[in-house]
């Protein structure tokens, strides 16, 4: 367990590339009031005089801030000698306040619900109390990403000049949430699991196995396996690539963190906070969007997202995508890379 | 358990509608050799004098032969005051031989793996040698028994003069493949699946209800969840469609009998006996195919059926379906029905 009152501003260790915003009792949606909260980010660029210059990047499902940095780069887009990159964790995600690094009786299977209105309001303390930035240039993200992109224009549009939602919705789609049962279950599934009180999250291991079963299934486009792109990663069989890849990327995690993230994933909704009133969510948004669907993804169907810039104002709708379907973020292809980016630039051609 | 010896032309009682055709030990293609096979099968219309009216109607995974009498029907293309349908069941479906109905040793989680060429070279004794046909006017079913259709065009040209399979596919699709590890693990995951050796196929219901989860994800498209179309079913949630009408369809169903099935589909292959050459396996046949798929469908997409009806000589493409994606041939919509009608009567316009 990590000591929760970490100096604000140095990393842990060298080893550990985060720094922590204490958030102290955090009130949660839910009703819930955490105690001891904290926020983990990371930074890239600086922050200029006017404080004018800040990006902000919040991560996927299963992620952690390190991967937002595969966007970022010298002479691309989200360049970081021009703009200040905020880099937040999710609540739930192993670094801020999670399962996994929570003391009694908050802790593991016993962690409360967390809802995407509770990271994003945690974020906004850490980028207008604790770094004092009144406007951020961009906020965009993947996925659950992009959930927290979408929460972040309808809760502070004073605050979002720009969002850039990849592959999310203002709602999540129905058949997600079946989906979201699906790979919830197959965790829980794993008698070791126990609950959510093993002792080591290894032990879950068969639960993880089968939780990155459904991610092969659904992460992937048909085509993808009609295509076998897995052959450009350097598997040589199918089953070799969902072992090798989604097996041994899920393996390592945690099973309460994954579901804590997983709930609020399936609960995610902007109007939830507006008595479920969709029209007077997205008629708070102020910010420029760009609604970024992804050809062939399962999980956040290109229809859903449609209609979603279509409801909100002045949304513009891009698709783009691979074989990859959802996984098209994961950057597996450059030719994936090449299209983000060229999203970017056009979203940010008059910033 | 029912004895296997059965009369070959009685129902065994009032109750039970189908016939059974006793096939003696029968060779399997993974080399077992089944003692006491058995077929069962039902049929619909007359077989006129000379036996040239014979439709052959395989069922899909999970189904019996009682599901194919949905197509049939006075008036309608398939017209049993005009053709002579023969309805078999699949091995691995509780009537045929199959886990659930197969004496020690080959009972329950032992029962040995049955391919769909299996199927195929029984329905074909059934066919010739038993009820005497030479040539089958049409083969035609959905799912596995679109591809139980597909080995029936390539196996045995001389008999088939029309194949209609709908939603299948010659090879297996390979995200297909995924998906069936999928389901088949979430039936095994119970601890009271046992290896298949449980006491009660309902003490497997956890697992059961996994595996329907597994469907209500795959079976219908996001489509269907985005406009609620399960309301016109009479449910007044997504959470209780899921539970009343997948649940309730797999809960009463043998886990060992569905694993044996899924099984089949998942290494169903025109091609296996061929050296894996499909070109060559495609090259036998000589049926009018009429290729069809189901837009928005999770398990067969529209791209692979295309690809397949572009590889078989003379093949026709069509493409059907509504927001219920795989699950159109449920006939949950009375235009599903009739645009598998049409399909029908165009396939049978020249017979």
């Amino acid at each position: 367990m990590r000591d929760t009152h970490l100096d604000e501003e140095a990393p842990v260790s060298a080893a550990d590339p985060n720094l922590y915003l204490d958030l102290g009792p955090f009130p949660l949606a839910s009703g819930h009031v955490l105690p001891e909260a904290r926020l983990a980010y990371q930074t890239a660029g600086t922050l200029n005089a006017a404080k004018d210059n800040a990006v902000l990047l919040p991560h996927m499902y299963s992620g952690t801030a390190d991967f937002m940095h595969a966007f970022i780069g010298e002479g691309r887009p989200l360049d970081p000698s021009r703009y200040f990159f905020v880099l937040p964790a999710q609540l739930g995600s192993g670094t801020s306040s999670s399962p996994s690094n929570t003391p009694p009786p908050y802790d593991r299977g016993s962690f409360p619900a967390v809802a995407t209105s509770d990271d994003v309001r945690a974020q906004h303390r850490l980028v207008t109390e604790h770094l004092g930035i009144e406007r951020l240039v961009m906020v965009s993200g993947w996925s659950m990403g992009g959930q927290q992109t979408l929460e972040w224009a309808v809760r502070y549009p004073e605050v979002v000049e720009r969002a850039v939602p990849f592959a999310a919705t203002l709602r999540n789609p129905d058949h997600c949430t079946v989906f979201c049962d699906l790979h919830t279950d197959a965790l829980r599934s794993d008698p070791a699991w126990n609950g959510g009180s093993y002792e080591r999250s290894s032990d879950v291991h068969v639960g993880l196995r089968r939780h990155a079963q459904a991610f092969a299934l659904m992460g992937a486009s048909s085509h993808m396996y009609r295509a076998e792109a897995w052959r450009e990663l350097g598997f040589t069989s199918r089953d070799g690539f969902v072992q090798g890849f989604l097996q041994a990327y899920f393996l390592p995690m945690d099973p309460n963190d994954l579901l804590c993230q997983a709930r609020k994933w399936r609960s995610s909704d902007v109007a939830l906070e507006h008595g479920g009133d969709l029209a007077a969510a997205v008629a708070r948004v102020t910010a420029k969007v760009t609604d970024v669907a992804f050809t062939g993804d399962l999980f956040f169907p290109p229809e859903d997202i449609r209609n979603d810039a279509a409801l909100i104002p002045g949304a513009t709708y891009e698709e783009i995508g691979s074989v990859w379907g959802h996984f098209t973020m994961f950057n597996l292809r450059a030719e994936d890379t090449a299209q983000i980016d060229a999203v970017y630039a056009k979203a940010l051609a008059d910033a």
